[in-house]
């Protein structure tokens, strides 16, 4: 049964969103992260108010395992140390061999050098998902030098020719975090234009939505949707949160404060009232 | 002079904990913390919300010395990196030749090797408290495999007994954190019902706990409080101030802000009003 | 044209102050910091209020280069890993090159010796500024063993003079913070009355200052405005959002979320309602 005014691809996206929603606090995914030292509180926290059970498990003879075990995984190479960067390479073994679902989030590649040649390296073992900005996007594919640190000088839509690229190459669903947040697995492609300018003044505004991910990657593969409708899906309820959280903040700090607030309390019936959302074929 | 309604335990606890609030904020413990990167930031700011002076010192080469000067100590083995776990032996070595207080927190071992190892080995250096979930304790005391990262999968009385074990082995108070929290020296053992599910919802809210003991059994020591009332004293000013937080938060992230503000401003009255304390004999 | 009730030196701060606060917002500039694990997300999260871009790069291999084209450059020695210990010489050797403004922030140097020997050596390599409270900033002049740990056990004028020698030795703005803040750049010495207590009852309370410092050491730099302001500017900012921010508190929690509005909501009227600012010649 169709909508009138909206098209079936948003329908069925809120849709999904709320039945991973729902699994989600259901049966918490353990989320296995190994993030940067900015913002891990911030991921945890942001794990916990979506309902998933974080676990920052960065040490060297300790991720392989875990990430087997781990209901989804995400390596975020924003403070790649020697220590975390041989634990990411141990918690991707684990989880390729285990089928633990995984996201890599590159940070601020392109400019800095160590992290550049890691995140190469980590993309060409099949993760399930890719997040970035329109810069580390681009600079992933080898289409430019990356942006400034972590700052986005690329606008999304420049990077989706370079994430339908990634997204054949590696067999994965890339994510491109913007005003307009772009989805694809290479054939289809969700332009999610939720959110708020504000989560732009938050550390870990981006990289949390990336621990997001995994929790819901962790809860589609169990109940069988597929891993691009489970990232559209948590960067929806995230946005979504995100607008809630806006409107009733007086600035960043209390809008950090709120958008967790909103994470734990965002209904089905927000996202529906809220999404806006676009699918196309390329 | 007793309480017609309330035991003689529960006035006890209640005087204590009020008298040991009064010594933290009147002469502030230094309270060396070797705590893990997520909630590193949270646990100094709760150190700080409860009149303490925190000191995050997890360097080689710095770490025993500290100890030996410092008030109390937790060592938390949540993100042991190689630095922290050699660290976090200096540290000890400091605290046990100066008679420094010592908290153990074995967070999430039993699944993890790394850590498993090191706390087993620590545990041998006579921890005045040793700190963690049902799972966390079972573990430690070799009855269980433990949780699932950081998460209790069994509950709190289900350790009671290996609470009591680990207790008498090491000669130290042993705290299992929980819907109701107990707290034990072998002999004597104190359930405290306050708290409250938030609390499970915030990274750090068990962590945090820990070095609030540890800024406990620092003052305990220069005012002649025995650890086990000094452990109970800070678990019951931390719920009775999650409680407070609960009643005016809208959830998880206004929850551990309004947590902080409680832990700075909660009264010996409040600790009257609100504990609900059992103690037994085992 | 000189206001009749306020000095000239305190309209010459207001008037820079809002200059550079109005540049930071227009074109952000990119602030390096290498800080530690504790105030890490609080001080990305001040420097994103401001309006600054703050890059959290510590890894060696990467941060020489990235320094080199940074505006500002924090290295605040809190807790200093090795890693972090070669990455920060490393970054400094790129700001030296690149003619980057950085800021040193000695935390807790004088009883620590790790920090203490690399605080000493990098204090000769020309920090455009030198940040820290009366015991940190004694120590660096060799006057003194240090406090204990992060807290100032001295106070802020018995410093005057070892900043005072300090900035000529080295070339260097030296900010002394306290309840009364003093700037110095050996010749000149500027005292602003400005801030709250509650900034002693967050972690990175002043740590994060020193990011603020760096973020406007480089848009003066591309302003023309000299370093002595520059430091003063960032701290008049930063108390006066303090006083704002405590306010509307009601307690260290809240106070930490109100900061963050207050940093990116304090206007250049608030600076001229608020500033209590003195300078003298030595």
């Amino acid at each position: 049964m169709s909508d009138p005014v909206r098209p079936q691809s948003t329908l069925d996206l809120v849709a999904t969103a709320g039945r991973l929603r729902e699994e989600v606090q259901a049966s918490p995914p353990l989320t296995h992260c190994l993030t940067n030292a900015v913002v891990t509180g911030f991921t945890a926290n942001v794990l916990l108010a979506l309902g998933a059970a974080p676990a920052m498990v960065d040490i060297v003879g300790e991720a392989e395992a875990f990430a087997g075990a781990a209901s989804g995984l995400l390596i975020n190479l924003g403070t790649p140390t020697p220590e975390q960067r041989e634990a990411s390479r141990q918690a991707v073994t684990g989880a390729v061999a285990a089928g633990t679902p995984w996201v890599l989030d590159p940070v601020a590649i392109g400019v800095l050098p160590v992290r550049t040649a890691l995140a190469l390296d980590l993309a060409e073992r099949r993760p399930t998902a890719i997040r970035g900005n329109a810069s580390e996007i681009l600079a992933l594919a080898g289409r430019s030098s990356g942006g400034r640190g972590v700052d986005a000088t690329d606008d999304t839509e420049a990077a989706a020719e370079a994430a339908r690229d990634l997204a054949l190459r590696h067999g994965a669903v890339v994510a491109v975090s913007g005003p307009v947040d772009l989805v694809t697995d290479g054939l289809r492609v969700m332009r999610i234009a939720n959110g708020h300018e504000l989560l732009t003044k938050v550390t870990g505004g981006g990289c949390a939505l990336g621990a997001a991910m995994a929790a819901y990657l962790g809860a589609a593969r169990t109940t069988g949707v597929e891993p691009l409708m489970a990232v559209a899906a948590a960067t929806l309820v995230y946005t979504v949160a995100a607008e809630q959280a806006a409107a009733v903040s007086s600035g960043p700090g209390s809008f950090a404060v709120a958008l967790l607030d909103a994470l734990a309390a965002v209904t089905a019936d927000d996202l529906a009232d809220r999404a806006d959302v676009r699918e196309e074929a390329w």
